[in-house]
């Protein structure tokens, strides 16, 4: 896992993964302290990061190998990914979701052209299905973030951040991501290391699922006690990856943890001030930059916004609480 | 009023405008039934196309005049385009609004640095009231759309809109434009006749309010009936500018006109596909390619979005409305 399959990944993805922008706001800085440059990876294609990844690990396989199909365990972020880097590959797709994930999120990842195979939590071995079908149909499991190729189309984001921080003048900031179980972070963190050494990265969590911020800090893997009972859901894995982890612990700095009503109110300031859609996850990192400013050093600070993937009625709640 | 105006603006606003991308959704195309590509002036700097305008038309101005400030009557999106292009100019802004113009807008063009005069709309006169700040203080006035150098502004959309395009091998489809006075339209069709000839603009007006459309097709200046009364009141204006008018006759196709159901719609769709947050007259654009569809012809359509600057109760009812 190092900086060159970046670049090849970055090679694979150019003219299909968008290379997003960075924005910023006169009132989000006001409440920062600093400047803040969002990079909003809710605009990237099915409206997350994983899009990158999951293009990434599909275009590095054999032909031969990627004709056969992928299959991919997600209900969320990753399934939609991973089914539309596919279908733009010509190549089918098998997610297996939850029989009570939510109906929409079946419909979405159906729409982009995949299989999806239900399964029962409660009763059914999930990874004994999965790999009973891919080995049945020689299809190639596409984890969401403990594989290098996965790593390295996430880390293409960084490559986007040090390139345009670079046009405006920005050498030396923190780069506050939202981390799961750390595709996006390990990959930007490689990715900056290289191209912009002056850059710091800082894995941001919501409080009680904070396992990568408490790994770092012990510098030994941590467990989350739960694996549900936040807001941020797209961002809550059981611990941060094998590949990943050493690679956050030799370069990220600490971790920050924000509360679900500090991630709903940067979703309602992503809302005013940037006119973009966040998920309460993707609001994490802007979340830190807003309302941890005391544990953040520098003029300058960037943040992800992950993923857009969020319902309606989460949407307005946030909006209600905080949207004037 | 022509393309080297637009191709000097342009200059002048490097570095200082966003270059929004160009996005899609295969959710969209569906509706839609041919390929449609957002242009989201809501990405742009204080959330709409305006800042291009009121940075092109402050930047054209002789250094010691523009000293003296600006001036401009809007309570909504031009007041802030013009406020945060006078505050990075370095010159003082006077924001002439009614005294019943919501407290989230003053609050923000002054957040903005503007000075915001309030009038009494059943007593005063809005425009003797400028004149006299105008004189007395020497300031310029910006006018909203019927400027040359606003225009001019609004129509280095257009040049990114043509190179964008042709970047993924587009040349020929029609341009859909939320349109109000004609400075965003007109902008962008000037600009579109230079650089991309085989593109066709369509102004879309909300229903009842299609002073635009049946300008075009009756060959004269058309007035609407009422000014208010319809959810896309950022797009309401009294009637087609003399200098914006002539330009769509030559250049426009026939006005598109859509429902306010049909702008909410549209709204919750680019929540769900985008990722943005569009106002309801900055979504009139989209509306029609997805539910005008055997108005428009071609299998790629254009569409702007014109601006995000939406208060979170009307989104809210949207998203209630039309959001799952």
């Amino acid at each position: 896992m190092n900086i060159d399959m970046i670049r090849a990944a970055a090679q694979r993805l150019k003219g299909h993964a968008r290379r997003t922008p960075l924005l910023n706001s006169p009132f989000l800085d006001d409440i920062a302290g600093r400047r803040v440059w969002i990079k909003p990876e809710c605009l990237q294609h099915t409206g997350s990061f994983k899009f990158r990844g999951g293009w990434a690990a599909i275009s590095a396989l054999d032909a031969e190998v990627r004709a056969k199909g992928v299959i991919a365990f997600s209900s969320g972020n990753h399934a939609q990914g991973v089914a539309l880097a596919a279908r733009q590959h010509g190549v089918g797709a098998v997610i297996v979701m939850p029989s009570d994930a939510p109906v929409m999120k079946v419909e979405n990842t159906r729409a982009l052209g995949a299989e999806v195979v239900l399964y029962e939590r409660a009763t059914e071995d999930r990874d004994a299905i999965g790999a009973k079908l891919a080995h049945d149909r020689g299809l190639t499991l596409i984890k969401p973030f403990d594989e290098p190729e996965v790593i390295a189309g996430q880390g293409t984001c960084g490559l986007e951040i040090a390139e345009q921080a670079d046009e405006l003048g920005i050498t030396t900031a923190q780069v506050l991501v939202c981390c799961g179980g750390g595709g996006l972070t390990s990959g930007i963190a490689l990715a900056l290391e290289a191209d912009a050494p002056g850059m710091r990265v800082r894995p941001v969590e919501p409080a009680g699922f904070d396992d990568v911020a408490r790994s770092l800090d012990t510098g030994e893997i941590k467990r989350n006690a739960a694996l549900s009972g936040s807001i941020c859901d797209a961002i809550i894995t059981a611990q941060p990856g094998d590949i990943t982890f050493p690679i956050m612990h030799r370069l990220c700095g600490a971790g920050l943890v924000i509360t679900d009503d500090e991630a709903r109110h940067a979703m309602a300031l992503a809302f005013a001030r940037l006119k973009l859609v966040a998920e309460p996850g993707g609001a994490a990192a802007l979340a830190a930059a807003l309302f941890r400013k005391d544990d953040i050093a520098g003029d300058d600070v960037i943040v992800t916004i992950s993923g857009g993937n969020v319902d309606a009625a989460v949407f307005q709640s946030a909006l209600t609480q905080f949207g004037s």
